[in-house]
């Protein structure tokens, strides 16, 4: 079913069962794709979008908080704002620099780069008997999204992109909306600079961040209490490269607000 | 034709004609639904998401820049970055806080809260005869939003929700995504605080920035350079309520980036 101009389809897939260390993410959402009336044939310019926390499960980015010891500044912060002192340290240990804390948040810049709420460790949706467990960023989100994309390549043939999303905040907006934490087989930002407008005039600081979007837009479909974690996305044809969420994070140098 | 669950899907409407001072968007809108395939016959939880530019231009939110008399700060701050020191004036007379400065770009509070580059204030797209045309941010955007709503709701019948969208940048990631400027028929958030995720884990601190997201997901359709500015959402049945962009805006002194 080829899409038209104008025209993007989402689909949350079905039948994706629970997530385990070890666990091969891309065979999973292609089994999905074959569950899911109206999902194949694959077509060129097809995004999967992948949530973040079937990655970390399956990678085991996951930390079982019985096996840490909070430092003191982690029991003091926790105290301070009722927040669990070994899922504090987690988060600390995850940090690479802290930007803000307040309101019983800690905002940090993680190794890979991002600038996010709790470094991303996340007790939501983990799984069933998982009292203790938090889940982590994947350690290369690139990587994961290419290893789930050379998965489906193989399977299906068809030349798509994978994005691995994430449910961040930001500043001066309340509420999260979902953002790449990886691409592959896309870029992830558009350059329209230079380009001409509707009008035909040249825009001057126009990048699209089209993984960002499509990650927002998969949510729409996902929904966060349905445990529906992989979205098709059809005709939205993303610039085609090998692109790097890296080219989303603003380094620490060119930034205003670290 | 009604959208299964888990699945949504966007069409930029055809056929809007160049939009100019006292239109009447509502109806411009209506009539473009009548002109695109498979729009009709709306559905109780569509939404419509109506880009900035065309709100601006029909509410008269817009600045010929030959009647600006840039004063002397915003010469020296626009010689310094190569900038037209008319629209930078502008900026500044939309300011009423100046958040950062730096790289060329003014990063400001603007009298409706939001807190964004330039102040929205914005040269491109405004029209094929408008050289030294920029637009402002509608005024009341919430409004704007309503008055859609009302003539489609009072045209088609169904109860559906609007979002007016505009394209903003954000801290630490580089490129734009579409956020809510406005809603009508819909609450801008989600609040999940409360209930259980998918395992029946209670979720603390979970708020959807769903208007957000189907602002970043119609901007997946639409595109920066066809000459879009319309998009119909159906699937993703937004939370009904009499909603307002103000849901998602921090108050300064809740903040932590300004």
């Amino acid at each position: 079913m080829p899409t038209e101009p104008g025209r993007v389809e989402i689909t949350a897939l079905a039948g994706l069962p629970e997530v385990r260390l070890g666990d091969d993410v891309g065979a999973m959402v292609g089994d999905a794709l074959e569950a899911t009336p109206g999902a194949l044939p694959l077509e060129e310019g097809d995004v999967l979008v992948v949530t973040q926390k079937i990655v970390s499960k399956a990678e085991g980015a996951v930390v079982d908080l019985r096996t840490v010891n909070p430092s003191q500044e982690a029991v003091e912060w926790s105290t301070k704002w009722d927040r669990d002192p070994r899922q504090i340290q987690v988060v600390m240990d995850q940090a690479v620099r802290i930007v803000r804390q307040a309101y019983g948040v800690l905002i940090v810049e993680t190794p890979q780069g991002f600038v996010c709420a709790n470094a991303g460790v996340d007790a939501s949706n983990v799984g069933p008997e998982s009292g203790d467990l938090v889940t982590l960023l994947p350690v290369d989100p690139d990587a994961s999204a290419r290893r789930i994309r050379d998965a489906l390549v193989a399977r299906f043939g068809a030349d798509i992109a994978v994005v691995v999303s994430d449910s961040f905040g930001r500043p001066w907006r309340w509420g999260i909306t979902d953002v790449a934490l990886g691409v592959a087989g896309m870029l992830a930002n558009e350059d329209l600079r230079g380009e001409p407008d509707a009008d035909g005039r040249v825009m001057r600081t126009t990048i699209r961040a089209v993984a960002d979007e499509l990650a927002s837009a998969a949510e729409l479909a996902l929904g966060k209490t349905a445990g529906r974690p992989v979205a098709l996305i059809r005709g939205a044809n993303p610039p085609r490269g090998e692109g790097t969420v890296r080219e989303t994070l603003i380094p620490a140098e060119n930034d205003l607000f670290r």
